[in-house]
């Protein structure tokens, strides 16, 4: 079965639709309401109508099959739903509700009660435990998270799953507030039926999805997760962050979502040869999945580094020295080109630094020659933003840059509103952005080693 | 000589003030004209007046000797202006202007022209090539950076100091954005007169100053840096990003500040013996600083986390697993004090996950029960802003913990507008704040090591 119907139904019934606002059930038909076009049927005995909307007594009893019912009901009355849906030959359900395998013993009788009801059945689940999903292409939402507290993403090319609710919900609400263009996002749970491995297949095959980046403490199952991502990897970049990596992190994973985190060294060989890109750290998930979806292969690991504050040049110089990058020589060529363009700007050399009076027009002069250089195959752009030189067309000018050489560039600004807010613009240009210049140049060695293994592979 | 008049001057004179917007002079002006009480000079043969205020032809003409001399001309011009401020014993200057040594032989001459007038004077200078001076308490900004473009820092124990203008600005920008408290930033530049470490020994004695925060391509005097900060360690934390560490990034030193950069390995060993906390990169700068500055020698190594999202109480598991901390082992009488308070929130461990649906009054329950356990040292309190029960009390009921507590507290939050919000609050509340469990784990750390060294040294 196709997991379509998860992003692409044209009804969805909410079950536990509530007028009481802070409930799970008023949170997840509010936001549908606001963004879904398909019909919506709220499902809860205590009312006859919610928002206007008609509410129902039972799933059984909607004129339709919904392609996809919410479920957001207490666990025992959530078992009852489900084999009500199964019934129905409901296509797909989204199990909000908690308090199975991940509680312990108490929980696992009711998940294998649930289990027990979609064994060859055609409905398909997501979660329990989980915390919904959302797209902003067909406008599902159905995370009971309220809208002014976590920010709708913009349309971009990363799907991000998450075995974590918490964890996927607040990378998502970081992404999107700076200015990170997301496909889909599922907080997948417990994925007692639909697993992280399919949806990675089925995000392959999105059209608006150019990676994946995944949290995960356990895979469902470790053999077929990585036999599907050594095969997907050659088409799409699939970056994870894996948690329970140490022998307490793992008695830790049991406990939040009762899977089994495994042996990390295992898993880190098998990521390698599987061509998954491994994020470390929690904030390298997202650096790496925008570089890896936005930028084309690099003709090698040469960087140019171009700053208007030479500090920044040194610590990238020491971050690049610490990768399998380098930084690119300039030929006598580009050299000469560069005097010319900067005039009397002190020394040409790589990091090439602009002085902090350099205006955004100081960076096009040198980034023209730069962009043609042979010896440089990635660009690295520095900027303080909080000059008197610096503004607003510096984001056009770097655009343009991006859109007229075949190198890939990203950039790195740090400040405060100001210098975050044209982060994000130039974010949303398609320039992957960075705080500090090391994140950058790490993101870099990934998008390198990414398609190097790639092309080894095909 | 005292550096006093550098932070407390009674009069400035700026050489340089201009009427045209964007020229250094223009912008450092304002910037004093907005906050500094004292009498400010604008000094330039052009003008009779600036912005209402009498423009004096040179230094010498001013009625008095100033305090303070702000030197925003070119090179050549300000060697002039620097021997005339010797000769009229203007006890400080801030040297802005550039061109000397950091770019080589052309400017290595006028460096040393500057040295020889400064030589046998009671002068002092900061700079050349430096950003300027910024203090909140006495109001001094001889920064020339505009205003809308870069934050200003609420008044707090970190003073920073940086070889490059750059990087500090742009690091007291973030700071300033996210509510870190500042007590005096200072970019230093070529430090031909007054060195890093004659400025940390000023700060420690500065009652507004908890800890400095230093960015450092090379010392002015190794040895006597390191005489020095042995000491003051024992009494103030000095939290060093040290760049130029491989041989490409000292290369990028040296044409940058033209310090050398030296020998990292031997940096190295040095700080750790000093008792210098080191930042391995660019954000732990601020991070360790302010974790340093806030918080209390902690007890011992045991940490208890308290989240309500599992993943990241997984997270800060490894984190803490990677460290030398230890998450602390609830006793029976906490976990039976938790279990109590917790009602039917399953099971009671460390991390202790209060679960999605957490309320700011549950986290006090459970936090009021750890602040008093013996097994526990440090607490880190992890939160997802986004869920509907979490809301603006959730920082009174922390800086109420805080403020009741022995145990030194931080606190983790990821997210976008909303979060940042709360994360800002946090911060301004006296609690460091940090977007990742691995950064609040690592300052913790930090925190601890530190005042290993220091029990051991006293």
């Amino acid at each position: 079965m196709s997991l379509e119907e998860f992003f692409e139904p044209e009804s969805m019934a909410v079950v536990g639709a509530s007028k009481t606002v802070g409930k799970v059930g008023n949170t997840v038909l509010k936001n549908l309401e606001e963004k879904f076009n398909g019909k919506i049927y709220p499902v809860n005995p205590k009312y006859d109508e919610i928002n206007g909307l008609e509410c129902y007594e039972s799933v059984e009893n909607i004129e339709e099959v919904p392609d996809n019912v919410v479920i957001a009901v207490p666990a025992k009355i959530a078992n009852k739903v489900v084999k009500q849906c199964v019934e129905l030959e409901v296509p797909t359900i989204t199990m909000l509700t908690s308090g199975y395998e991940e509680i312990g013993e108490r929980g696992e009788e009711l998940q294998e009660e649930l289990e027990g009801y979609l064994e060859d059945s055609s409905t398909r689940m997501i979660g329990p435990n989980c915390l919904g999903i959302w797209d902003g292409h067909s406008g599902i939402d159905s995370m009971f998270l309220p809208g002014y507290k976590i920010e709708e993403p913009s349309k971009g090319g990363i799907a991000l799953i998450s075995q974590s609710g918490a964890v996927g919900s607040a990378v998502l609400d970081r992404a999107a507030s700076e200015g990170v263009g997301i496909s889909k996002f599922v907080s997948y749970g417990n994925q007692l039926d639909v697993s992280e491995t399919e949806l990675i297949e089925y995000l392959e095959k999105d059209e608006n999805t150019d990676a994946v980046a995944v949290y995960m403490e356990g895979a469902k199952d470790g053999r077929n997760f990585l036999e599907k991502t050594r095969e997907i990897s050659k088409e799409m970049p699939v970056v994870v962050l894996k948690a329970g990596k140490t022998e307490k992190g793992s008695e830790a994973a049991e406990s939040h979502t009762g899977s089994l985190a495994g042996n990390y060294r295992v898993y880190r060989g098998a990521f390698s040869q599987a061509g998954v890109v491994e994020a470390e750290k929690n904030e390298e998930l997202i650096d790496y999945a925008k570089t890896l979806a936005k930028l084309e292969k690099p003709g090698g690991n040469r960087v140019a580094v171009v700053t208007n504050g030479g500090g920044f040049g040194v610590l990238s110089t020491d971050s690049i020295e610490k990768t399998s990058l380098e930084l690119a020589e300039f030929s006598e060529e580009t050299t000469e080109k560069l005097e010319e363009s900067m005039k009397d700007y002190g020394n040409v050399s790589n990091p090439l630094d602009l002085i902090g009076d350099a205006t955004p027009e100081d960076y096009k002069k040198a980034l023209d020659v730069i962009s043609e250089a042979e010896e440089v195959d990635m660009i690295l752009v520095i900027s303080l933003m909080q000059t008197e030189q610096m503004g607003s067309e510096f984001v056009d000018i770097l655009e343009d840059i991006k859109n007229n050489s075949d190198k890939p560039v990203v950039g790195s600004t740090l400040g405060g509103d100001y210098t975050e807010l044209h982060k994000t613009y130039l974010e949303e240009a398609g320039i992957p952005m960075f705080s500090y210049p090391e994140e950058a140049v790490k993101s870099l060695e990934k998008l390198f080693r990414y398609h190097e293994w790639k092309d080894k592979r095909s």
